[in-house]
């Protein structure tokens, strides 16, 4: 059995990209995965990066999504593709440089060499970039005050949705942009889509 | 009154760098600290990397201690020297580089990036290697099987103690080598003729 497809959704918060992920997941027999936080290490990582009452400059956001990643990639992501399963991640490497590279003012060049070093040559074969405009998003997110990212400032999530476009022009032909402006039914359709491409 | 000044002292494990940094703090009434470790989330992030029973790779090693490195930066280092405070810290950035770089055999360019994303332009005013052959520190160390550097094979230790003097010959002027086979006394002695070019 050959290794197996990596997909990733992307996108800001309340894009709809986790609806998404779970259901082309779900669909297509894929294990279903998230970051940051889904391993023990990576759950305590996560309570602390999203506990806003803990003052962190986004380095240190940065470095331990960083940390969490490189740890998801070497424990789950890539023994799953090794042994032939198609794996589908809500969130990956372009969650940082999004959020704490665009949004954050975190230096990008660095940001790359030390997303280089969490996720050695684990790239997915399809990032699902789910565009949705921020008057949209807010609309569909639920407030919830202890969460930093929620908490930020239109401008913050602004330069993230930037940020995404900018990745998914640069990165070309392994990204694909969708818009979430969309319904549910059309997103998944566009979606499904470009799923078609792929050797599943 | 002006910015304080950082030493940090580094080496292998039983070089007896600890028992020289926390004299010296004492002596020079500065503050003392550590890595990894000296803050609620680096406590933390100190309890996983030092537990040998989580297999853990190199790369995430290096991310946990970046991460810790750049909180406890913002949090503790730069705040103690902008007030005028002199800090002395038992391991800093050079620590990262020597085990998980020389030791781990982690890309040490990509290291180096993340390293400057960690520590932003806080640079020591001196890093003072105290340099003590194997043999000499083995038989000083306490075993202690649940710390996986203590626990790691003698080929490693080797390899991070040839690493410290590869940085220390690039870094030149802003370190200085003890020979950590003399007794402790002299070993001060030696540390404090290096101390007193600074302006304390």
């Amino acid at each position: 059995m050959g290794r197996g497809l990596f997909v990733v959704f992307e996108g800001i918060d309340a894009s709809g990209k986790s609806t998404q992920a779970r259901r082309v997941a779900h669909q297509r027999g894929a294990y279903f995965t998230f970051e940051p936080g889904d391993t023990s290490l990576g759950a305590e990582l996560r309570r602390w990066v999203l506990d806003a009452t803990t003052a962190m400059s986004p380095v240190t956001e940065a470095l331990l999504m960083l940390s969490d990643r490189s740890h998801h990639v070497r424990s789950v992501i890539e023994p799953m593709l090794e042994s032939g399963r198609h794996v589908v991640s809500d969130r990956y490497f372009a969650s940082t440089l999004a959020y704490q590279g665009f949004g954050g003012g975190v230096d990008l060049a660095r940001l790359e060499a030390a997303t280089e070093l969490a996720i050695g040559t684990c790239l997915p074969d399809l990032t699902v970039l789910i565009d949705t405009p921020l008057d949209v998003a807010m609309e569909r997110r639920t407030p919830d005050a202890n969460d930093r990212f929620e908490s930020a400032d239109p401008a913050f999530h602004q330069r993230v949705r930037d940020g995404y476009l900018a990745l998914a022009a640069k990165w070309g032909s392994r990204w694909c942009v969708i818009d979430g402006s969309e319904e549910e039914a059309r997103v998944g359709e566009l979606i499904d889509e470009q799923l078609r491409s792929l050797p599943w």
